[in-house]
């Protein structure tokens, strides 16, 4: 798996998110067997008016689309935020089977904390985190800093 | 709030997701000030090949692409099973205000767990459980009996 270039297309990714001004989150999700994209996406809570429309749900919701089937097994998906507790949950929905993640939430109700709580019964990913972190962070701290302008 | 004549409607929404052979779950989402229905909806997993397109998310879904706006603020949701982790998030972040919901779940990580955990910082709703349960958990009960048939 060519994990920095994966993560590089994320980030990518990310930055289209900004121009769109949406905070700069942005994914590609992998076929585990060919290394192919299956689909890529980022934050879309504002150019589609709803705030569910969250990177992670936009890009599984492509893939589901494009390949229709109900589950993602056979995927690894790169992001550049650690996922939130509703991406997480959505993440184990479809079965997803690798995470790799840029920087890490400031909530502790991100997806490590699900894969980590002994009641969650769902399937769980394996999981890596701070990959390319400083890029992904960046662009999340300098977005953040501009609007509290 | 008409709580019954709604919660009604929401079981109607989960004997239609029965007739699609998908998991019994029905529910509709109300204005808080006209009491009128904005969206309704059930279980689509299915029909839509997506594992994600619960009957929460189909609504959510639904009622921001109607009312074109990002959040759901004073919008009450009646469903005829308590939500999952994933819907309980999601609903927590389009900020719908209250939620009756008829059965319990029987795991241990829906909707109440989550209003109840510390940790979880985002918008936690007004919850409802138990109304008309014995209703909706039939439903339930009678279609996973005939799956293991």
């Amino acid at each position: 798996m060519k994990i920095d270039y994966f993560m590089g297309e994320a980030i990518k990714e990310a930055k289209k998110a900004l121009k769109n001004n949406e905070v700069p989150i942005g994914g590609v999700l992998i076929d585990n067997y060919s290394q192919n994209i299956i689909s890529r996406g980022h934050n879309r809570i504002n150019s589609s008016s709803n705030a569910i429309n969250h990177c992670e749900l936009v890009i599984i919701i492509k893939a589901c689309k494009k390949l229709k089937t109900k589950y993602l097994q056979n995927t690894t998906l790169f992001i550049t935020l650690e996922p939130c507790i509703m991406c997480s949950a959505a993440i184990s929905e479809v079965h997803i089977r690798t995470i790799y993640f840029g920087a890490y939430s400031e909530k502790s109700d991100g997806l490590e904390k699900l894969n980590s709580n002994n009641n969650f019964k769902g399937f769980s990913p394996e999981v890596y985190g701070g990959i390319q972190e400083r890029q992904s962070k960046k662009l999340l701290k300098d977005f953040f800093l501009k609007q509290r302008k």
